[in-house]
């Protein structure tokens, strides 16, 4: 550990999907985009040697004598081809934190997941370091926004830097740069050991979540490959948290029950979602890189796929009252809106224009906050995981307690 | 003319499409079924040389003489193999009842039918008998419910009986049947005849109204090829006029943008259409002849395959907010709507089952009158025209104007 190192601040973005959610499921392509929430970790050297860790979100709090964590019988684990988390690896983790077996509360899978990338450094360079882990995090927990892969790969960059497996990304005070990025290689590693930390929050994760807190930007997947997409446009969007809470495995069982009891019927809906995706892509491919380039007619493209995405989930039985509620209200200010996700509740996404009102956005919020739901104006597209130089004055505000 | 006969009343039913609608016009199969709204014509013998109509319906009242239509240069049509009515034939008609020339207004479209049919009839027995057509349909005009089909197929009926091109069906007092129907040839030149006739109010119609106006039951038609089918049950619907005129031509027209300028999503969307419609004919196929076997799941299945038409046919764009409100307002008591035809408007029906409580019907009936709607109980796949010969207390009621 860099002696001169003090504290570092590392933040992910969350996801949202934009098209393909479900249709995934039988094989076809999906887009999954970065969402400009973000997760920050704020990672500091103790003067003892204890480890703590505050994630307020999922009302974490603990402490641990690094040294009773390294008196546990860790196996070796080479952090950049890291082994999956064993069943007797989050026994051990399980039995020192005297959680019951098969609990599925966030804040238990957490805990399992942090010690796992925590104590999976002591196979670098031997140390287990008395640090400091404050979480602070913009995206709601359990709504599909991928929160626990930004946690993790947080984490995986945090650590893997401390260790000195990946290097801090360099700035000078003169560049007044305010963040930095990893090198492709170094995102890689961070990437693949969130990877290994997400399976213990998700069982069999698909890897999407992470992968899109790593890099920013998009991704297309199909049938487990991953693949980024070049030019993702930063898209505006309205994202609206209906708070409906729902299961994801209840939704896709549902939806395949009624594929496997009509297959005709389902199957070229499946097909018709594989198009919108494609469509999706396509038009991506065309948006201009210059910000002041005519793009009316990209836009009216995006918001009829939206429409035609939004009926065919709700074809297909995904939707829900609340998520018709915001497509009718946004509807009605020529807004165009679809779930995103599992559906069932959860969350909307609303586009918005380059050259949409600003008081319409303004009054549009007002309206679906007086509904009783969460909503954010925010972008997607944007950075992955990054370290922090300076903060801005909003993230300042945002990061106050964690560093004060 | 049998000197014997001085009245005859028949009637024809509407049609409504159960599934298929939109997609015909993509080469996809459809279903279209006779509804139990019925026009009843009565054709009574005059004791002058006049002929009078009185069609209330489309508020025609009209009498001529005979001799002066005698007058007119009608060429020769054989009503068995008749010519379609000729531009030079429609003329005529024109200038003798004084009309407009391009004239939409259902009046004059039904008097140039009613001509058309009258004094082809000279061609058989070289008369133009004095008589009295009087009109009582069921059905609204214009709400895509075959209205017109079902007067042609009254008049092509009565004319051709009266004339004796074909014969009156038999009946005794004795055997109290209550009405009478023609021989498979017989509907054969009535419907082909009746076709004609359409061709005059719809300029290029399909022959689906005409053919389930003559044949009731149900017909599966694509690309232009009608095929009676065999087994069709009778099923009870609601069925409600949401009163919102429509252009049909104008929602086939932005259908057929949609699909043009997203092929790959609409192509599916049609073949999904089609599934539809093949899964609701098996499902006929399946039900059993014997009211009292179990039904329960195929019930199921068609009101499934009505969700998912409707959904479908709110993905192309058709669908209202007055169609909405119906399915929202028919699902609150667990029932299943459909709009029927081309929406954006017009009818919507609503499936209810063998076991569907009658105060359930009554109320929801109620609510959807106090929304402003026209709301019936009724039944389709039951008989294509028929002679009457006893009327029924409800008929005679429906008929007291006409036959007092």
């Amino acid at each position: 550990m860099d002696s001169k190192w003090k504290r570092i601040i590392v933040s992910a973005p969350g996801k949202v999907i934009l098209h393909g959610e479900h249709a995934v499921v039988y094989k076809e392509p999906a887009i999954a985009a970065s969402l400009d929430l973000r997760s920050y970790l704020c990672v500091e050297k103790r003067n003892d040697d204890k480890v703590s860790v505050q994630f307020p979100d999922v009302k974490l709090t603990a402490f641990w004598n690094t040294q009773d964590l390294k008196k546990l019988s860790i196996p070796k684990c080479d952090p950049l081809e890291p082994q999956p988390p064993s069943d007797e690896l989050l026994s051990l983790f399980r039995e020192f934190t005297q959680q019951k077996k098969d609990t599925t509360d966030p804040k238990d899978l957490a805990i399992l997941a942090f010690l796992y990338l925590y104590t999976a450094m002591q196979s670098t360079d031997g140390e287990l370091y008395p640090l400091d882990f404050k979480l602070m995090s913009q995206l709601p927990v359990g709504a599909g926004l991928g929160s626990s892969a930004s946690l993790s790969v947080c984490l995986s960059a945090a650590l893997l830097t401390v260790h000195g497996v990946i290097d801090q990304p360099c700035s000078s005070d003169a560049d007044k740069v305010m963040f930095g990025q990893w090198s492709a290689s170094h995102l890689e590693a961070i990437n693949k050991l969130a990877h290994q930390a997400e399976k213990i929050m998700h069982g069999n994760p698909s890897g999407i979540d992470n992968s899109i807190a790593t890099y920013g930007g998009a991704i297309r997947f199909q049938g487990g490959n991953i693949q980024k997409i070049d030019r993702i446009p930063e898209l505006r969007i309205l994202l609206t948290n209906t708070k409906v809470p729902r299961s994801t495995k209840a939704l896709v069982a549902d939806v395949r029950k009624k594929y496997y009891t009509y297959p005709e019927i389902f199957r070229p809906v499946m097909e018709s979602f594989a198009a919108v995706t494609e469509k999706a892509l396509e038009t991506f491919r065309m948006m201009p890189r210059d910000s002041s380039t005519e793009t009316t007619d990209l836009y009216s493209t995006f918001e009829d796929l939206v429409d035609i995405n939004q009926n065919l989930l709700k074809l297909i039985g995904v939707s829900h009252s609340t998520l018709e509620q915001i497509c009718q209200l946004t509807s009605d200010y020529g807004l165009h809106t679809k779930l995103t996700g599992a559906g069932g509740g959860g969350c909307a996404i609303t586009l918005l224009r380059p050259d949409t009102d600003p008081d319409i956005i303004e009054e549009v919020q007002e309206k679906l906050r007086s509904c009783g739901f969460d909503c954010w104006k925010t972008v997607v597209g944007g950075p992955g995981v990054v370290t922090h130089f300076i903060l801005t004055q909003q993230e300042q505000t945002l990061l106050n307690n964690l560093i004060s």
